[in-house]
């Protein structure tokens, strides 16, 4: 399973993912590629890799991005093919933290494969202050992610599920509901192997 | 949402739905009613409500059932409609734990209002153990139910999950998570009027 990850900038995604992660020790974050420079205590390979455009355009001309979309405004972001594809083959899900067009190509390209996630702030002011808050970036760029979080929220509707992290705690424990859930699933695991085991062994 | 719980005679539904009851005080048991007489420790309007074959007949005519079924050959089961009507009418979820028959019937009157889990044995030898040590019933029960089983697993493919009771508490978290993600779901929750709030809050 492919787990889409997606939400406003300063919502909480990536605290979220964090305690997902840490129940879930089978799971694997993807790791993604961008023309943004890195903040404090980010690092390479670990939180993103951090290219520059002439980089990113050489991976994205050579199909080894499975999807990228230009972010505020004038920053690259994308998705290995690479990693993604060998979680899969190798029946390991995925998590994948990307906007709301990167969902969209995940979509298209791998179907009901992937389960689209949402996180929602629940309000708009919350959402402006741990933006502000994190003064790591320039006025301008906190600018960007404010307009960009409108747009993020004007797409809410073609995700799977919506998650309202008002704490923490709770949203995380939605989004690994989410993991189990899906993968119970009819559609997402062989049970007519198990089907046929338990009809046969009954004689049937 | 109206949580359907099948699954084949000894599979344990009653053990894990009564597990999630008492995580989530919040949900409520639907009592269904049935001809079979009461077995030891069985109560009258807790575990079933036990009707003659003529008040059956007569709830039936009288359209007061949701869903009914001829189960085990020649006994009679099914849902009152009144309390499953007021509970979902009040915003309260409500489990039902019925057969295949009666989990068609529900789809078909309630599509997808109705969330369809199926609970699976890990093996044959497993179900037939429990059914044999219940010791509540005769020969001809037991015969009765086993052959159930077998009807009731073919069906397993027109549920939404499938759960294997492997671990009760194990198999009592994936319900509980199938309901906690369902909950999350975009189809089954008001998330336009967040998204309009949101929206609103950012002067959009």
């Amino acid at each position: 399973m492919l787990l889409v990850v997606s939400g406003p900038s300063g919502v909480g995604k990536g605290t979220v993912i964090g305690r997902l992660l840490q129940r879930r020790p089978d799971m694997r974050k993807s790791v993604s590629c961008t023309t943004r420079p890195p903040r404090a205590g980010e690092r390479e390979g670990e939180d993103y890799f951090f290219v520059s455009p002439q980089q990113f355009a050489r991976m994205r001309r050579a199909g080894e991005l499975l999807e990228w979309a230009v972010v505020h405004g004038d920053l690259l972001y994308g998705t290995p093919r690479g990693p993604v594809e060998q979680a899969l083959a190798d029946g390991q899900d995925i998590v994948l933290e990307i906007d709301y067009q990167g969902a969209q190509a995940v979509r298209r390209q791998l179907g009901d494969e992937a389960v689209l996630v949402f996180v929602a702030p629940p309000c708009w002011q919350a959402l402006v202050d741990r933006l502000r808050g994190r003064n790591t970036e320039s006025e301008e760029a906190v600018t960007k992610r404010i307009a960009s979080a409108v747009t993020e929220l004007s797409h809410m509707g073609m995700y799977d599920y919506i998650i309202v992290n008002d704490d923490i705690q709770q949203a995380a424990d939605e989004l690994e509901a989410i993991v189990v859930a899906e993968r119970a699933n009819v559609n997402r695991w062989d049970w007519r192997q198990l089907q046929q085991r338990l009809l046969s062994e009954a004689g049937e």
